[in-house]
């Protein structure tokens, strides 16, 4: 495994790895859904490359860019164990020199939820993403179906884009006790640990109605928003019913819908998701 | 030559190229500055792809998208002449599908003069740009001085998203008489074709200058109002000193300096450039 900092180290190694590649952006503090998207990545392409990367273009000015966890050699360490052949981790220099001027928007699907609650998250994400695309070139990148809106930004910018990588979706990998991984998981108090697991079974009651024939979204968003009432820690930001391509709200669920969730447990926000789908 | 309209053509076509591919960018009635980039093409590259496009993002909806002069079969001659490997004319719904949400854009570069006049104008160009670059995976890319914003422009968003394609920027090409070649000269009428070349001769009085010790711009912008003065079928739109690298006016020349014209005639808008140095 070879870790690089410069994007001249990074293009010498690159030019030694067996094709496909398989891309794994990160933001590092690594845990079981990021190696499951580099498992992933090992099935299907002959190299994988992980990019481990804070991008401070993604954090709002109230956001927690500063205090984001980091540990590169715990992240190194378990990548090592994974058979990653490239961890590249620039710094921001190298990313973002002093006169840095460009940026990749994609419209519609970011307008809403957090696109409406962090705005220029999504500008942040499709820049660095189209940066980690040109640097790696790899033939197929995986992405965590965990940020489900940020999955379907990527899928709609490489579509309109037309960059010639393959985009894998994968599910979102949770705690023995349902909590989905993530690594703002590490700010929430022992309290506030035990009371995240609410967002699981919020889901989960949600899917009920659903197979039980409930396709009013009003009515599971009511039911959610009831079950979050009885958890005094948890603060819901945002309980949505929408269609998974575009994110636009649904009123009636006709095919398939996605339900997400954005929750505060005091400073730390989580979100999850659940795709609703008749087959 | 292979003409290719769809993108699944033009994979399968790219597919087979030698490499390096140089890729010549247009929006086709090609002329001899088109060639001259296809010949610097050649000149370091095993193939060469031609692209031929009238963007309609990038006109705005005051200009003339629709009169924009179009060819293909005399641009296909002409290219056959040149050995051109691959010509990539795709439709717009290939490029722009009706559920298009994607944009490139530099910011501070593209702010005065063409950015200014024609908003959008450069968000257009750096959008299809790099949907070009992505589908035909250029090691190369050639554009003209003639738009020389836009070349300053293309290179910023090249470094900055770190598109892995090597830029180069070829000559003006000139008629006989020093009007700048342009698809958009066959707009003018006799009268205003003879008058044209003030713009290429205005440019070489600006050089006199400088290379008789003026460094003031704001003496050398009054001297080429002067000149177009006495031209009646010239109404200048812009006179412009500036950074070559940034574009940011210029009060006193200490090292490189660019001129830039924009003038009227009649409804014609012609552009030209002049890069004045010590070297």
């Amino acid at each position: 495994m070879k870790l690089v900092r410069t994007l001249k180290e990074l293009r010498e190694a690159r030019a030694s790895l067996a094709e496909p590649v398989g891309l794994v952006p990160t933001m590092g503090y690594l845990h079981e859904g990021h190696l499951s998207l580099v498992q992933a990545a090992h099935r299907s392409c002959a190299s994988v490359v992980v990019s481990i990367f804070v991008n401070p273009t993604q954090f709002g000015p109230q956001e927690d860019l500063a205090r984001y966890p980091r540990d590169l050699q715990h992240d190194l360490d378990l990548l090592e164990k994974e058979n990653v052949d490239i961890v590249w981790a620039p710094e921001d220099g190298e990313m973002y020199p002093p006169d840095y001027q460009t940026w990749v928007s994609v419209e519609n699907v970011t307008r809403p939820l957090e696109g409406e609650l962090r705005p220029g998250h999504f500008r942040g994400v499709t820049t660095v993403v189209s940066k980690l695309f040109n640097t790696v070139q790899p033939q197929k990148a995986f992405f965590g179906q965990k940020d489900a809106q940020q999955a379907q930004v990527i899928l709609r910018m490489v579509a309109d884009l037309n960059f010639p990588i393959d985009i894998q979706i994968c599910p979102i990998i949770r705690e023995a006790d349902g909590l989905a991984m993530s690594s703002r998981n590490t700010y929430l108090s022992p309290a506030e640990r035990q009371a995240a697991p609410i967002l699981n079974r919020a889901l989960l009651s949600a899917r009920s109605l659903y197979e039980n024939g409930e396709r009013n979204a009003a009515v599971i968003k009511n039911s959610l928003q009831d079950i979050f009432k009885e958890e005094p820690l948890a603060r819901p930001q945002y309980i949505a019913v929408v269609d998974p391509a575009t994110f636009e709200e649904i009123g009636i669920i006709q095919d398939k819908a996605l339900i997400l969730l954005a929750v505060y447990f005091g400073k730390t926000r989580l979100i999850d998701n659940l795709i609703l789908s008749g087959k």
